[in-house]
């Protein structure tokens, strides 16, 4: 086994999940992370953990999907008791196929999602890490050769993260400190308000209030958001490609949309509920190991020089004690580069311009 | 997709699961299962059952096992809500290494199992069943091509079984009306009390007790157990050959025991528990349809022209209502030829004569 693999479970169990003995841990595994996973039951097992592996496969869940009529049971009780009963969640993608799902119409995935809303908060409640296993189909997505993309996605994953998250730090003291932010860029001017919310140092551990690994962003939830915002980063959202995605926004909602590709998929979102017109997440990527976009949320979302928004659920992380934020059964991020004509004010003050930040060399006030 | 696959799901989720609209169903599944687990998934979306899939790995679990000190939680909280929570279990057994845990300590296994004994009966009192899914470590397990290896499977598996039960309830009604078995071959002369006990007409079905597909056997709980018995039917028993094992029991007790071939799985299995020195089943293979040892115990125990017997756990559908019988953590199976130079007689009257039964023709009594 490559030593890659090991070192990537020693990180997710110590670093991200801080497994400890006793813990019930379920490992939520991707058909093609069988590899990684066996890796991390060797760390659960060493730490004396709990382990219950359950399987998440696209094409068992189309199957389900298709065949069902879409009048689902709420939160059933097996599934609800696991996610109550678990310490920790850990997520390992990977799958053979990330269009797997792609045929199954959005209102159906959307009604499964939304009869399962405790289930999913129950999962927030505990230690969840999400991370992927590098496969061929990621590699794909990426357009990448298969071992070009094993050293990408280690060179995100494998990293000192004590050392991002000191740099991060001053970027969280900044936005914690801050009533109003301003994103500016050339087709691109959004006001939003940040007052009494705090800034999450995203350094992939949970104790930081970090739940992807790899990560690198600092985010917070903002509200009350003005104004015009193109995201110019090509992705693609439950299956289907998704580019140059426009939203206008008065008084915090989505008034208008557009987008050159997938326009469906952002309609679908956008009905799902009330909090998915709603921003739940500002993030601003810092993971400078992240050179490139690869077509998957997970790694783009922190690459340095790009901010990214989220339409939907906020995390309560972001918000004072007992505050509850947009509440949301989606959380949909969307990507806008800021390496060129940008520049992301803090009530008033240039704090990162042209994807330097302030107390970087080169940063232009 | 292989239509047998589709058939295979049917017969699963509609004959032997009975599942229905509303039923929480925990899917297992193993890693060369996949396909089996797409078929079965959408008979459970039709259905309008819960799914929930968890992902069963041999290698997962070896690594587990072998870094884990051994001192293992009781029936971990997460594990257990699960097993209480669901209606039904349907185990997809399929890996690619029938050896995959072979170099775990037996003790270690052994301690395991233990700890898990509440979610084990949580489980069973679920409408659980078990099959396989043909894969080629299963064929090569067989001594058999992949294409001839899913010709004997299928033709194990889909089958009439409305027919074989009622061929198979002529069996029960003699097992029910009798006090003793007594069972006949040139190795093997052993004698069991089956008062008061109800035989189980295994059609591979919940609504008959049984609980694996393929089945087709006749089985019911024995107790003061007096002989030896040799079991010629070779097998794989956690991932060790084991041939030719005899037995000798004194009082319902294993107080003598030799293998040719795996004896220390033997030993180890004896010493798990008091209840594992006494038999929990005294099983009739009458399933036709399997015409040749394959190395499995879910095919080779229901074989036509065989007696299995195993050592550890009854099943409480045999025993008289409120009353438990045998206790163990384990539950090994072991089986005899008794196609030539055999009987089984029952108080005294022969039933079976070289595999014959007494109403099929040629049978001499």
């Amino acid at each position: 086994m490559d030593e890659r693999v090991h070192e990537h479970a020693e990180i997710l169990v110590d670093w991200s999940a801080r497994v400890e003995s006793g813990d019930n841990v379920v490992l939520s595994i991707g058909p093609d992370a069988h590899e990684l996973a066996v890796a991390v039951a060797e760390q659960l097992g060493e730490r004396g953990a709990n382990l219950l592996a359950t399987y998440s496969s696209g094409e068992i869940q189309r199957a389900y999907l298709q065949a069902h009529d879409g009048d689902f049971e709420t939160d059933p009780a097996h599934d609800l008791a696991l996610a109550r009963e678990a310490d920790v969640f850990l997520s390992l993608g990977g799958g053979r196929n990330t269009s797997a799902t792609a045929d199954v119409p959005g209102k159906k995935r959307q009604a499964y999602r939304k009869a399962r809303q405790e289930i999913r908060e129950s999962r927030y409640d505990s230690r969840w890490v999400s991370t992927v296993h590098p496969t061929r189909s990621l590699a794909q997505q990426a357009n990448m050769a298969y071992e070009e993309y094993q050293d990408f996605a280690y060179s995100a994953i494998i990293r000192d993260w004590e050392a991002l998250a000191d740099e991060m730090a001053q970027m969280k003291e900044l936005l914690d400190e801050g009533s109003e932010v301003r994103l500016v860029s050339s087709e691109t001017d959004l006001t939003m308000s940040i007052e009494g919310r705090t800034a999450v140092n995203s350094a992939a551990s949970v104790a930081y209030d970090s739940h992807n690994l790899p990560s690198g962003e600092v985010f917070t939830a903002p509200a009350d958001t003005e104004g015009t915002v193109h995201f110019d980063v090509p992705m693609t959202i439950q299956g289907e490609r998704v580019q140059d995605v426009r939203l206008e926004f008065e008084a915090g909602e989505v008034v208008d949309y557009a987008a050159g590709q997938g326009e469906a998929v952002i309609e679908e979102t956008l009905e799902t509920d009330a909090g998915a017109r709603r921003l739940g997440e500002l993030g601003i990527g810092m993971n400078r190991g992240i050179d490139r976009y690869t077509d998957t949320i997970l790694f783009d979302e922190k690459m340095g020089d790009t901010v990214h928004l989220a339409l939907g659920r906020a995390y309560d992380a972001c918000l004072p004690e007992g505050e509850s934020g947009n509440e949301s059964a989606v959380h949909v991020d969307m990507i806008t580069d800021v390496s060129e004509d940008s520049r992301l004010e803090i009530d008033g003050r240039v704090v990162q311009r042209n994807g330097r930040f302030e107390w970087e060399d080169g940063f232009e006030s």
